[in-house]
């Protein structure tokens, strides 16, 4: 069989795959390397190729080749030795599908209002955060809370309208599945963070040359490849696949903060070997739904992993700490190192949260999303509501919006139901750590012996060659045996304030 | 009058530059940032802007909308205010026009075949250089120049096959004009090569670290906007316009050679500031034909005015001096610096040659170019007739192929008409510089009071503000008043020499 259809869709998911890594490109060099001014115009070549993209995603062409190649499928014969890879086709077909209808049911006319209010949404957050004054910025929010809630709607029935919002980063994802993983945290957490010793953050720094030093020795350390991985520096820390082979990840280095551009490689390398291990290098999934990751929780399971499980565990900075020393350190042995990497403390600021206190502000975001897209939460109620729940759950309350509720840019583009990803990330991390650990032996023995390739291989064998052949959800069972659960998390979080105290 | 037509060609053109600023991304990206192995999908994605950009470039469509656009200015009535503008308008359909055509005159079967010869020339070009043996490369070599000369037959009947290869640098270039420069110089610089007392070449040298700073304070002293201007470092030292408003240049850093990065530095700060002077930044000829460069020698000569007349000059010397010694220089005062800068010495490369024998090089290269062209030589007597020549000329002779016929890039791609920019660079660099003197002053005046930005401004005011308005000998003639001569520069040569013994 010729499957000339199956492989006029792939040439045709390659030139679309192609354009996307270009995007890429465009936003990698405009965030690592573009002087100022170039801003305006490098708008106009996103937008270019967004609307090409578009165009693609949502063509006849497009949809009728997927259609050929589903017929072509389901003609085939099934038998034992090609049953599998029969199988992956059709959830190559399947998940193309859906994001095809995704595109297909939106009103051209709401897509152009959601484009122009997303834009608005942006300016307008800016200067609010700016003057630190949300109600520059509500109209606008206003109006975007209407708008996707619209689109909801026109895209699906079957889910709850916030659900539908966060199923691009998290497909299949529903409230009550949520539910069951937050809630026990939002019991926990706060407990915890009443236990703990106020403790004094150690006062120290590097100078930005050394950190930048130490970030490359950290990657050496987790063995990088230097002809596959380049770094740069950005504003906001990120990582980004340029092509199957071409990784990019960034660091910042902020003043009086010397981990933190430590800490961000870490957790950036953790995103970027996920990209690596993916399906999509010499094998037929490239280009295709199954070479990508399978969501965003998942991902950021995989950064939390590297920043968290790796970079913050005692063995780490005992290894490590010489590094540090001769970079300039001032601090006196590796317990206080690890002290430092530790320090625990509620804070009002998500980005800069610990740990401990992280899952705290993704509650309340959460939380509010779903209030104002599902249980009428009026717009304009967001700055009380959100220092209300601050003082409730963290016992500290923003002076004023732009410490507040107006930290993060999520919303000012109309981006609900991303912030569950990265609490998931840290419930999904302890729950593999565990199973890792049940495997290949204690995490703390195998950073001790600098075993971070057998790591790697796990972690790639494990998780990262799946792709979206599974979702997160079956992923997790797939590698632990059992559902996702918060009680690994918490497990873990308990045993550091432990060790802590 | 509306203007519909115009206003539609206006915006074709700015979505094929919207392509070609995105392909010039991918090019800078590839060349200062790129992991090794992402070179296979860059070159995907770079063969997908070639495609469309070709298909955009030689569209029914843009045929259309040239003609449309012809015709509506035709009927616009001419009054005394709006003369010289419908005269650029016209200038910039009549150059479209000419491109247009050129691309619509080959037949496809022969862009095919020449697409895959350069392929394979370049792929054994290098195999070859890296050998030493013209042989391997003789085959694909002989290929090349046969499909070009049937490339150029295809596209003029009016200008000679070598003219109709050089004319997209050189727009409306003749064998007889630029002989007409050419011979001269060939009569005289081998006579003061000849009467150059041998001086040892200065051996210092100073660490990476210092040169990039150099390289820097360099661009200060000359004004760049860092908002405006990203330096990178690339193999081969490249400007490039990734948009109106965002320029880039690169410089290369070579062990031993301690000024390479710094003359580096300066001559593609040079193409930049030409580039940056073009009328395309908030003005109607973004986009257009009109707001280009208008040739390549002239794009030579700005930036050779920066590395020669500016950088090699004494007064530059003396004022930028005390920099060197900051920066670790070990030289005793800063006419050993100018020494060391202007160090005139016969050599086979090129890259490296001073302002004295460059144009020996390139007077090489273009005779051979054109008879092999024109007047039959076999492509085989190439390494016998380079060797030959340089013996001339130089007085020198290549030991092997690799630092002979097969060190520069441009042959194994099937460029040829390209080498002669370089060397008409020098001499329109010349000639202007002169008219500038009499305009503003001493050259050596202006750099002892550092005033770059009179000189930037009289560049952008004479040359640069033109874009393509008017060609390469038209601009000579408007700026100087007389006809492109080869006696400025080879006065210059003269008392450079004078200066020097």
């Amino acid at each position: 069989m010729a499957e000339t259809h199956w492989k006029k869709l792939g040439a045709y998911l390659k030139e679309t795959q192609i354009l996307g890594s270009i995007q890429n490109t465009l936003y990698w060099d405009q965030n690592t390397g573009m002087p100022k001014k170039g801003a305006y115009w490098r708008s106009e070549q996103l937008t270019y190729i967004a609307k090409v993209l578009h165009e693609r995603n949502s063509s006849e062409e497009f949809s009728n080749l997927i259609q050929s190649a589903k017929n072509e499928l389901a003609d085939i014969e099934r038998n034992s030795d090609n049953q599998l890879f029969i199988k992956d086709k059709e959830r190559n077909i399947s998940l193309l599908l859906k994001e095809f209808n995704r595109e297909r049911n939106l009103d051209p006319k709401l897509v152009e209002s959601l484009a122009k209010a997303k834009s608005k949404g942006y300016e307008s957050w800016q200067e609010a955060k700016e003057k630190s004054d949300f109600k520059i910025f509500l109209p606008f929010f206003e109006e975007l809370v209407k708008l996707r809630i619209e689109e909801a709607k026109q895209i699906s029935i079957k889910c709850s309208p916030w659900e539908t919002l966060a199923q691009p980063f998290e497909p299949e994802l529903n409230l009550k599945w949520l539910n069951k993983i937050f809630q026990p945290l939002k019991e926990t957490i706060p407990g915890l963070i009443r236990g703990l010793n106020k403790s004094q953050k150690n006062q120290w720094d590097l100078s930005p040359e050394s950190q930048k030093k130490l970030c490359s020795k950290l990657l050496d350390e987790f063995g990088r490849d230097r002809d596959l991985v380049v770094v740069g520096q950005s504003p906001h820390p990120f990582s980004i696949t340029l092509g199957p082979n071409d990784f990019r990840i960034t660091t910042r280095i902020v003043e009086g903060e010397p981990l933190s551009s430590f800490l961000a490689t870490a957790h950036e390398w953790g995103h970027s070997i996920y990209e690596q291990g993916l399906p999509s290098q010499s094998h037929q999934w490239f280009a295709w739904p199954l070479g990508q990751a399978t969501s965003m929780g998942i991902h950021e399971s995989q950064s939390l992993f590297w920043e968290n499980r790796i970079v913050k565990s005692k063995s780490f900075s005992k290894r490590f700490f010489k590094k540090f020393v001769s970079a300039g350190c001032s601090l006196n042995n590796y317990l206080e190192l690890w002290k430092s990497i530790n320090h625990l403390e509620a804070g009002l600021n998500r980005v800069e949260a610990d740990e401990l206190t992280y899952g705290l502000h993704i509650l309340i975001r959460t939380e509010l999303e779903i209030d104002l897209i599902e249980r009428g939460l009026p717009a304009e109620d967001i700055p009380t509501e959100w220092n209300k729940r601050y003082g409730e759950l963290l016992g500290i309350k923003p002076s004023n919006d732009s410490e507040g509720c107006l930290q993060d840019v999520h919303w000012s583009e109309g981006a609900f139901g991303y912030f569950p990803s990265y609490l998931l990330g840290h419930v999904i991390s302890a729950q593999i750590s565990s199973q890792m650990e049940r495997e290949i032996g204690l995490i703390d023995n195998l950073i001790e012996n600098g075993e971070y390739q057998k790591i790697i291989f796990w972690l790639k064998n494990n998780i990262h060659k799946y792709g979206r052949s599974v979702n997160c959800m079956e992923l997790v069972r797939a590698v632990t045996n059992e559902e996702l659960s918060p009680n690994y998390f918490i497990n873990h979080l308990r045993s550091k304030i432990n060790d802590f105290c």
